[in-house]
């Protein structure tokens, strides 16, 4: 169980944990710690915590190592006993450090060593042919399963826990912006979105590598209507699509519902989209009108695309003259030092279709996204404005003003946080609980456990048998219209009390023990 | 200039009107009134103010025809002076009567018999074979000229005058929904919409004529993208579909984005659609996919199809098997005693899908429209979710309020009222300034008014030349992709200042007697 550090260590412990030598490491590069810049207003104690934090995140402090004691820390950074505590408390609140009764503050271990990685796709098959998609019937199924088990846990969603999203500050924003502009319900808005909105996510877009202006982004009634744009702007019904294997379940169903095929190209756990498997398909499937990929944290694999891969995807596509269809939703709950680029960030003639939302990051009930149509961009604002004109204007107000100030910087920060909190629990959780057998690589981001249970379980009968259990899970059927997946499933960050997921992800692990009854024919 | 009757008719002169035996016609229909009814809880006034309003709508009073003096009306009513005052400048406001100076009241004359009804279509005509549509470039074009003339009146749009709606009731609305119910921008929704809202909607149905349950009703971004689902539920690329002609250029953009073809039947200035007229073609086309109406104040021509002829409409297209797509967003602003039923009424095999928004009754900026499938609901409904997921909520909690009290109800009668005056404004103004050889009907109810101009005018010419004189007019060229309408415009009321929409019709009027200027080849 989770207890505050106050209830674990009063003061008067920590004043009791002898002087250690302050880590050589640390000391270093705490040294000649860099001057505190001017717009830094935030508390000394988080400014304390980030520092360390990045330590570990980059290597420095590693897993296991010592952290200073308070003494040595107060004496170091020349700040306070309720500084020192306080920033300590971030860290182990982060689950970035743990106390050891009588021994002091380590850098954690994290235990999810304990199963083997993901396999990696067989590169070397020939792709099948591209298929039409008939998936939609199969979702309908579990999501009417789902609705007779109201009061399961929901470890099947696609969005973190409704805790971690800023209800209060987007309330009393909107409540500001309705009071400010009365007309905001009434008076039709911008074909193509709030302008004020779209200049500040065309500044923001630099983050992410895209450089643009705000004529280049429309808004959307999230991504999905961007992502079905895109592919509406591109391809015909009967065209075939080159997507990622696993892909998300909601992909597949637009590529129904749009009368395309798809060609499933096989995706590593780590790297996303195999890029060599692509320019093979290319070569075998000279019919593919697009390629649909997600580089940062793919759903479900939790894949982050390195920047070489994602370099010469782009390139790949521009030289075959193929638009690439980019869906960048969780780009931001990534936890890397450095802002991950977007595919967009590689695209120098128009081919990258850029798609992403603020539904994954700031508030799922607000149907915002957006879209940058490359060389699409017109006949994408024509398809937008035909299919459902404007999106409304209050929920792009209030997104204005939570980019414009740090609003949105601080509410991601702390989401990052909490998410990883999560994630080390459950991963700790899986390894510990679930079958030999069962593979998975922990992400390094979002919300996604991509889970290779051993090959004879049937995740469509393990789906039912965890509802029965009180548990949602996302079955692997979902996430291929080629049968790949049925012994996978996906489980998702679905609550802030770690406790109850931590129990719920044991329980899973020892109804997959009972392999037998879920057992699939080969 | 409209002052209100208070400035011109003080009190002492209302007294001095001589008593005049009371209309006998009138006294008929109020000697013995009915029973007031328990429920209405209006002002006595306000009750009057109706009596007499259904009277002149019934013709029961006829233009012209005087109304009694106040002290006849507060005997046979047995009414105040103040409530007899009170319900003459309620009809005298809704431009029902009007006073003559020394004279007393009387019904008030419409003087748009001026200029002749607009011609009807030949429905002997054989129908030209289906195009593929491209109109959106001629839109494009229409919209980036607006834009360079910011400041111009609009008698081009196709909503009410913003201060029509009701703001500050919706911002109400929405303020106490956000402090009730703080998740509302950050928990997502109902796939197919608030569950609340959507029996509400399905219960004022039987308003319309429809009998359907909650289920049956899909909230969607607009009445635009229930249209958009409705055909893609019903048609591929290239397949025909039937439309009006002329139809309002969001359905052809639509058609042109969906790569369908569109082939025009005639539709009446008065009476609609012309069915015998699809009779013929669905002999002569045997490939209709899918027919689309507009029932109900058809935009741009403002027809209210006969009962007789929705009736033989849905029997027509249930017997060829051929889906019917309702378009009905502006049922309610028809000034009839009765409210007008839709198309849906009529259907009993699932044959219509019906679409409707709020977007024209109660607010632009509120993107809430909703559809009920028919035979093709269920995949409707998938095609909703795959292409933008649920609507966003606050629009529906706020919907719903209004629908659930009788706000929408008391906003509905105001703005049926206000478009009723500018409509006798505009209509006047019309039939005084435009040339001979200019013919429209004034539409029963609405905003448009649909203009046919002597034939040797170019619509597109009178546009530009209407712009510079700072007056944006929608030309004709948009509502057909045949070309059939070039020298049409349609007018929309503007705003409720009817002085400056009064000048504006007849600067319009003037340019038009100019005709020369914007002469077309023939």
């Amino acid at each position: 169980m989770y207890l505050s550090p106050r209830a674990n260590y009063p003061h008067h412990w920590l004043m009791s944990v002898s002087t250690l030598t302050p880590d050589a490491r640390v000391a270093t590069r705490t040294e000649a710690p860099p001057p505190a810049q001017p717009a830094d207003s935030r508390p000394l104690y988080r400014q304390l915590a980030d520092q360390y934090r990045r330590a570990i995140d980059n290597g420095v402090l590693r897993p296991g190592d010592r952290m200073p004691s308070m003494r040595a820390f107060m004496q170091r950074h020349g700040v306070s006993l309720a500084t020192a505590t306080e920033s300590y408390r971030t860290l182990e609140r982060a689950a970035l450090i743990e106390a050891r009764p009588r021994a002091g503050y380590f850098v954690r271990v994290r235990q999810t060593a304990a199963l083997p990685a993901a396999t990696e796709p067989d590169l070397a098959a020939v792709p099948g042919a591209a298929q039409f998609v008939g998936i939609h019937s199969a979702i309908s199924t579990i999501v009417s399963t789902f609705q007779r088990y109201p009061d399961a846990l929901n470890l099947g969603g696609a969005t973190a826990s409704p805790d971690l999203y800023p209800t209060d500050a987007l309330q009393k924003s909107a409540l500001r912006a309705l009071r400010r502009r009365p007309t905001l319900l009434t008076a039709a808005g911008h074909d193509q979105g709030d302008p004020e909105l779209r200049a500040i996510i065309a500044r923001r877009a630099l983050d992410a590598g895209i450089q643009i202006g705000a004529d280049d982004v429309i808004m959307t009634h999230g991504g999905i209507e961007a992502v079905n744009l895109a592919l509406r702007a591109v391809a015909q019904p009967g065209d075939t699509v080159a997507v990622e294997s696993p892909c998300f379940f909601g992909l597949l169903q637009a590529l129904e519902s749009l009368g395309l095929r798809a060609l499933e190209i096989p995706a590593s756990p780590t790297t996303g989209l195999a890029v060599e498997a692509l320019a093979f398909a290319l070569q075998t499937h000279p019919d593919i009108k697009a390629v649909v990929a997600v580089p940062n944290l793919q759903n479900p694999l939790g894949s982050v695309m390195p920047d070489s891969h994602k370099a010469r995807l782009v390139e790949l596509c521009a030289r075959a003259g193929i638009p690439l269809i980019e869906d960048d939703p969780y780009r931001e709950l990534a936890d890397t030092a450095q802002p991950l680029r977007s595919l967009k960030a590689w695209d120098t003639d128009g081919t990258v279709i850029h798609c992403t939302s603020f539904n994954k990051t700031l508030a799922p009930g607000m149907r915002v996204g957006w879209i940058n149509g490359g060389r699409w961009h017109p006949r994408i604002g024509m398809l937008k404005f035909a299919q459902s004109r404007h999106n409304e204007q209050l929920s792009q107000v209030v997104l204005a003003e939570f980019l414009e100030t740090n609003a949105y910087e601080r509410h991601l920060r702390r989401l990052r946080d909490r998410l990883r909190i999560q994630r080390e629990r459950m991963a700790e959780a899986i390894a510990a609980s679930f079958p030999d057998g069962t593979r998975f690589t922990p992400p390094g981001g979002g919300m996604f456990f991509w889970i290779e249970l051993p090959r004879d379980v049937s995740s469509a009968a393990f789906f039912e048998a965890a509802l029965d259990d009180g548990i949602r899970v996302m079955p692997g059927t979902v996430f291929s219209n080629a049968g790949r997946f049925d012994h996978f499933i996906r489980l998702s960050c679905p609550s802030t009390d770690l406790d109850q997921a931590d129990d719920a992800v044991r329980r899973l692990g020892r109804l997959a023990g009972r392999r037998g009854a879920y057992a699939r024919t080969l």
